[in-house]
């Protein structure tokens, strides 16, 4: 049986493909004119364009997203990156064209794998899903059910090393794009997200900064806060200190026992996290110094 | 005493003025980059600029703001409303050196008119306050304390049409740009809209389209809602049918009674009117058909 | 492998079983002294008790949940009830030692089907789920994937008698307590409530009482709402006018068309049905004319 | 003229006055019971009553409403703290024909000023305000304009203690039950908190524990955050720590520089002080430990 997922992918290739140029750097005057006469002269046709200063640091920030010109996306991106750096702009181009290969790692708890896995075939998730890797072999059954190969790698603090090296072999000859951290109980070294380079979301089970670090429920239980928290961010060296991309709280009350809490907690994680992986899928997430600029 | 609001307007009337276009007409290719270059080559600086697309109505939204020249509001404006009739667009420009005039229709209850006048004074609403029409007296010592003029214009369903010709000439005489209806618990009829020709904003106490008409809150109650909320709109002929500029709602359980749904209704007209009155205010509320484009 | 729920279910059967009563009818003084003290004479100990006046109407509402003395809960359920019967008032006691058996009704999306059954699996529903039935044939594959039975009974409009006598039938072969009507696409006739006689929880993709009948995401679409929203009630003669268990709304703006609505709509549809499903197992949910009273 | 608020509370006082009592010790068997039944044996009637179990703990929590037989609330009054000490219960008993005397402690900014008497005199507190204290002359016309006494008591670090001095003198003559300190910039010593034993509720301007201390907009638009929050709380020792009685938070983006975020805040910290002294007013604040119990 056809795939939602792939049906949409059939879909989305026979369409004509779109660019989305994800632009920043120093302010200067004319930059939405340059960039959309840029666009209009080569005969490309400008779907949407959203524009943001951050004028206490001079910074300008732009997500335009267009249509070129008889589809041809790959000469236009290649393009754009010149007229960028002729801009004196950071710049990343995506084509709608080409779908981001996907990685997800998750350990026990299901609920943030499902809720991925099932939007994704509901053709919420415009990438493919090409590797489950886990600690841990529990979910082997689920992502085969799934039609997802399945990677056990298993993790102590001994082997952490070793262990990161077979995942970094293993995302590298997948030439995968993305990590999505579901739920997967490890901290990945600054070695290993210098070493892969490419961007990795993960969902903290709080509203941080508040209760970074290991059991945040039962730190927020301790302390009575009346509302809990979920955080979708980037991973960086300093474990629960990246880029925040979303985040969502629920009310809690007296009545919440640390296991209601979980429960609660549960609910967010999974829409928190998958807001965060779709928004940086469609190219709406720009990441400039800690923190991030969503063009949602 | 030099009230907060008058020093923002002092110093808004220092800084360079900036204009704001609000465009909507046939979508056609090039768009975004011809206003973007019109604007760059007199010499203007875009601040913002955010763009819709309907693709199924093939309508295009912009709104676009920018530093004329030298600061000379005037005759970009003109120029823009020439060039946009060229494009074949609808426009309505505003300049951050001219403040809106705005009058506050009340009736009995309080709560929104305290609310709109405490953030004035705060300078959260770029406007000049310049009457307080009631069908009561009652708000009248309130509206002098504030240092705002009152005009008492009793309504009956006998005397509406001379009341209402009383409230339009007051209106004109006063050039108004904008009627709030802060609980002002009369209709205005489509003749007083049509003479009037500028927006009236309305609060009305539900989650419109539900429980339009009166007693909103007796009718959530009866039927047993787990949510009440409110809705701010531009005032048109047909009741409750105006296009929704902002709605909110408020969680209510069985615990609640009719006063208590009234009670936290109080607080969601406020919210909701004031960010209605403040979107519109910062010219981010484009109207078309029977709906809105709210640039946030 | 034991399923989390089962688990569950043998650790809540090794603990004492609570009773949990549900009460209502005309008020009296003394209600709560009176209930308490019939427990605790019986050597009951009561866990928690919620009681609710609606003053307007002269009627008491309580929910009261004890652990009955050497855990005999079939002794004090039976007495229970005559006690109430006694009072004048009109019981429903629940056991946690007998779980809820439980039918989903489906169509072709899948969406809350998936939710409830891994919520399910998570051990957040405490019920049996016994059957899946549905008008297609879609699903088939993966409810027998979950475990669980799947039962196809088309529904055309002249076959509509015959399949809901098939589907009584199969219901009262399997002694289900509750339907759960998972975004089943098919209206149950009066004449089936009336026989089956037992709770139906239906998901409506609005917020009721607004875009009551179909597409109401085109309605709302159409209206230019800036709040969508989802209700679950419980299913009655008049389509969409039952009793509202739960509601919940999620911000849309007017860069969302009608397919955005959809998507967004499916969380809510979700997270509002596992609720109010929940919140009715837990025995929360008091039914009194066409409101609800949740005791959460 | 005469208050609404003046109005409510003589409507107040000719109903028959009610009791409540908050409850919290060791649990044990038949408290429910023994509560209720204590109160049906005086003639009393139970208008709500609402439990908790800490089962961790082993704490139990009560609030209960009645009214007592021919409205006599001393006695009753004197006889429960009597009743709940047998029991080994602290308990703290309101009647509502007693109001509680507040003090309103600003500084310069008049947001929450305002909210906290519009509120008051719309009736939706039930209180006497019988003081502003603040350290700077800034309100005084508001103050008096709003018929209030205004009590202007300089601080500085040099003069703090003889500045609490004063104050604790201002509190003790006027026999202040509670203190709102509705933004007020200055920290209360330990000595006062001691010294006054009366309690004391802040607005905290962050999403507490997050963000604690100084400038948390700040702070919060440094780590960019996607959130911002409020916190009620009852001051102690140990600032920004003590029992928090509610939260809200409100969605930011990168468009929302730092006073964006002030002035949402400013409607959070109105909505959420509001909210909890109404609770505290109503009896519905349980305080134990650091943590509390809001039977809402």
């Amino acid at each position: 049986m056809l795939e939602l997922s792939t049906l949409f992918s059939l879909i989305r290739e026979m369409e004509t493909p779109t660019l989305i140029a994800l632009l920043h750097g120093p302010d200067q005057p004319g930059l939405v004119a340059r960039v959309a006469g840029w666009i209009f002269e080569r005969g490309g046709n400008i779907l949407h364009a959203d524009q943001h200063r951050d004028t206490e640091a001079g910074i300008f920030f732009q997500r335009v997203e267009w249509e070129p010109k008889d589809g041809d996306d790959s000469t236009d991106t290649a393009a754009f990156y010149t007229y960028a750096a002729a801009l004196g702009m950071n710049a990343r181009v995506l084509s709608s064209a080409q779908r981001a290969r996907v990685a997800l790692f998750v350990s026990k708890a299901d609920h943030c794998f499902h809720d991925i896995v099932l939007r994704w075939k509901e053709g919420e998730l415009h990438c493919d899903l090409v590797a489950v890797v886990s600690n841990h072999p529990d979910l082997k059954g689920i992502a085969l059910g799934y039609g997802l190969p399945f990677h056990h790698i298993p993790v102590t603090a001994e082997t952490r090393p070793a262990a990161e090296a077979r995942q970094l072999a293993l995302l590298q000859g997948l030439d995968i794009d993305l990590v999505v951290l579901a739920r997967y109980m490890q901290v990945l070294s600054a070695e290993f997200l210098q070493k892969f380079r490419r961007p990795v979301i993960n969902i903290h089970h709080s509203f941080l900064p508040a209760f970074a670090g290991g059991r945040p429920y039962h730190q927020a239980h301790a302390r009575g806060v009346k509302l809990i928290g979920a955080t979708a961010h980037y991973a960086t060296r300093d474990l629960d200190e990246g880029p925040i991309i979303h985040q969502d709280v629920a009310r809690v009350t007296h009545r919440h026992g640390v296991n209601d809490l979980v429960r609660k907690g549960r609910d967010l994680e999974k829409t928190v996290l998958a807001q965060a992986v779709r928004w940086h899928l469609e190219g709406r997430v720009l990441v400039y110094g800690n923190k991030t600029v969503v063009f949602d």
